[in-house]
């Protein structure tokens, strides 16, 4: 058995920490972490990089299965709490290895793919729901500008439920520039927009396509949405101005799903 | 112009206190509290029971819109702070008046309504979601179990985007017995289900109906899930094993739309 880990100054634990709550850490060592059997059952095992359980773990019934997989290092309980970004820590941590996809990957996966274009979403919780979302809908993949919420955020990894590990993604250098090559690459683009005269339903999905989801409080910008084939719009009753990002992704993923199958 | 308040110990402002952060003092009062000009503005005027602003606030350019709609009391910034329930407040709050939804209100409004009923939802930011798509998607209005989430929790409220003030609501003291009640009105029961037979896209929302939705982790129980005539789907590609709760509902709920207005 490893000896356990007790001391909050150990530089493994420190860096821990500074994974869980800097994305300029994660960046820099092309880690992400990852909380919970869900998470750590789910991962593709060659993006494991080190597991840390609690004393507390280590005598539970998940012990076994864990160490079979890789060999983790434990830590006492306080020192565990200290790692982890829930409340009610389930006692398994792990670090993991950035994936990286192409454009190409992400375009050519499907004979005829649909992409979303995320620009600056902001909010942990509608990125992970989207990605989630997307993994059910079969879109082939999200695309995200710069300036969007890390996806590695364990917010995010937390509302994805997985399908970080399933759905390809990037973020995009240049915004402007990737719709431009999926556009040279016959992609029909759509844009997402309070204003747009098709409604979303109407658009057709069954090419390959791609759509543009803006930020949560100010939409997509006039260069992005400039940039689409389609402004397409999803109808709205009473006075009501808008839809959560994640509801209208949902909405329009779930759409060309219906029409790829009919 | 009124007398600032400044002490922490003013029994008001330990009143509104309670009222943000407790369920039971919401309840006993009848009230809950608003934050923000957009919520502020949308408030239908009859409920507003007593407005404050920061001494900030009464120096900005909403003071005057303000000052007429009500009387505000002015707080000092420090005790602002104390009350509000953002990171960053805009420095106008509201108490404002419960409503009271009858059943017969909710099922009677449209021709062919829709309604959601919710059971057991704990997520905040879901039942703010599901009522602001609520709106959007012309649902009839949203009936609740009793161990659902407090709908007038501050998280909510901000997450419905005003739709708190004029989508239906109501927790059903006897969630199975109000399913049956509507049974009895004619209205067709849907179930979102796992296991559901029939894919969500299928079934007849033309004619009065509501769909059944679970908790977020444990889905709908057995003795709901019964009460259905039908046990809908929503299809899912991958390794996806659910969707979140807020987009289960919205996908329903618009397609229940769409079918209603073709």
């Amino acid at each position: 058995m490893p000896a356990q880990i007790t001391s909050f100054a150990n530089p493994q634990i420190k860096n821990v920490i500074a994974l869980v709550k800097k994305s300029k850490a994660r960046s820099a060592q092309g880690l992400f972490v990852v909380e919970g059997m869900k998470m750590f059952r789910e991962m593709p095992p060659s993006w494991l990089y080190q597991a840390y359980v609690s004393e507390t773990f280590e005598k539970g019934r998940f012990w076994q299965e864990t160490r079979e997989i890789c060999s983790p290092l434990v830590v006492s309980d306080q020192v565990f709490a200290s790692m982890s970004d829930t409340c009610a820590p389930q006692g398994i941590l792990a670090l993991v290895r950035q994936p990286a996809y192409s454009l190409e990957q992400l375009a050519g996966t499907d004979s005829r793919p649909f992409l979303l274009l995320l620009e600056n979403l902001q909010d942990p919780g509608n990125l992970g729901t989207i990605l989630r979302t997307a993994e059910a809908a079969g879109c082939a993949g999200v695309i995200m500008s710069r300036d969007t919420v890390d996806i590695y955020n364990p917010k995010v990894i937390r509302s994805t439920m997985g399908a970080v590990y399933r759905v390809p993604f990037l973020y995009a250098e240049d915004f402007g520039q990737t719709v431009i090559r999926l556009k040279e690459k016959g992609f029909s683009i759509y844009a997402a927009h309070l204003q747009g005269s098709v409604p979303f339903s109407q658009a057709d999905y069954t090419v390959s396509c791609a759509c543009m989801i803006g930020n949560e409080g100010k939409g997509l910008t006039e260069a992005a949405a400039s940039l689409a084939d389609w402004r397409i719009r999803i109808p709205m009753e009473g006075q009501a101005e808008s839809l959560n990002a994640a509801v209208s992704a949902a909405l329009i993923m779930y759409e060309a799903y219906r029409q790829k199958k009919t």
